[in-house]
């Protein structure tokens, strides 16, 4: 049985396939994603995830990591399909015939699948509606040393493509969980875990508030921030001076400097 | 002579050189930039800055802050432009018949416009390339007080739709100049200034490392990091810790935990 295989032709099944993978709808309908470049799907590989499907343009320049990828498909019995860097770009929307992309299937994302007491700190976004902030956070969980990323109520798709990039290959090696705000709480209160919160209402300075590990640090959405009974279930409310006259920060910026702060109290 | 004016089809002048001013080149020519959403155009406005022109759609819901921009500009002499929510959403690329834009005029982005002693900290980019990034660190310079963003050789346009958006209005808060590493670094050393970068190499623990006011925070281009003869001219390099596989943060997110930790050891 072929296991690799050169595609041609824009009608071409897999092509289609893969180009509708860049549509929520098409990636829930499928349960698989795509990951581009060769430095994430080396992550990727890093972490013990290897795509179910690698993509490259014919003709491409060779590169050990490549190759090691290749092999690693091939031996997990995943397919390595090869088409000209016009067909490529259409299904990775750039025009880079340097281009990789794998096929990846989701994870499991519900909060059972998550230990909470496998990590300090753990990122929790509410209502997040950027994937390129969604990404980042996760690249900023993995850099702190975060057990994961859990998304409340309607959030970005941690599975597309932007966040995947965003992420830099931290969708690989931290915890994902989705779950709405009714789900999170009782889960939260079922166990250790203290939830932390940037707010301006009844709150303590950020620096050397009292963290306590495992530390739930909780952003809100780009435009509205946290709904008011969010903040209201938090343990600690802490506030981050604000010199300017916007009175507010990126949702992913605050998350890490909170991060950042609680990693000084508990590492 | 008529300041607020009616405009209908496609092919109008105004229509196509407000769209010209979503590509760089023409904003150049032209030296003028768009900025959309009433709440950015009333951060420029409180902040001293006035669009030259107003454009909004007919038919738009009446609100007592946009009747006051409206006001202001007509008595600055500027022109208010209604034209069909169609034609508006080809000009800001939205569809949003409640959109409002503004045409502005480019500053004065050279060094010698600055004023070092103004601020404590200062955000210094090099080959920033992503225009979220670049607005994001605008906004974080707001936040933590800031005198402006300062950007190094090949950086994205600070005045792009999509900077300007992501700046949330710190656009017109904040300094910004342009310059070459080879003007920056003298200017740098012409007077007060600490030069500070996360490094790997031969660098302190950020925390309480020993900031120095005016603080010149420099972070790196989003793939490659800061060349070397960046970092080897910075007055203190410094470590944050990275607890995860990929050893990196976002630019503007990295550039905002640093922030922070300037402002708690200099505010």
């Amino acid at each position: 049985m072929p296991q690799r295989r050169l595609i041609t032709g824009f009608s071409n099944p897999t092509v289609k396939f893969l180009r509708s993978l860049r549509e929520k709808k098409h990636r829930k309908a499928s349960g698989k994603f795509l990951a581009e470049g060769l430095r994430l799907l080396t992550d990727a590989r890093a972490s013990g995830r290897l795509p179910e499907v690698l993509v490259m343009a014919t003709g491409r320049d060779p590169h050990p990591l490549l190759e090691a990828l290749e092999d690693d498909v091939l031996t997990a019995g995943g397919e390595v399909l090869e088409m000209g860097a016009d067909l490529l770009s259409k299904v990775t929307g750039k025009d880079n015939p340097q281009a990789v992309a794998g096929v990846f299937a989701e994870f499991d994302t519900s909060l059972t699948a998550l230990d909470r007491n496998s990590a300090k700190i753990w990122l929790v976004a509410q209502a997040l509606r950027d994937p390129g902030n969604l990404g980042t956070m996760l690249r900023t969980g993995d850099a702190v040393g975060a057990g994961g990323l859990i998304l409340i109520d309607d959030c970005a798709d941690p599975f597309s493509v932007e966040a995947v990039r965003a992420s830099m290959g931290a969708v690989f090696t931290q915890g994902i969980a989705q779950a709405r705000w009714e789900e999170f709480l009782p889960w939260l209160r079922s166990g250790a875990g203290q939830l932390v919160a940037a707010s301006l209402r009844d709150a303590v300075p950020y620096r050397a508030a009292p963290y306590a590990s495992p530390c739930f640090l909780l952003v809100g959405n780009e435009s509205r921030g946290l709904p008011e009974d969010c903040e209201a279930a938090c343990d600690l409310r802490v506030t981050m001076p604000m010199k300017g006259r916007a009175d507010s920060l990126n949702a992913a910026v605050a998350g890490a400097v909170l991060a950042y702060e609680a990693l000084a109290a508990l590492d």
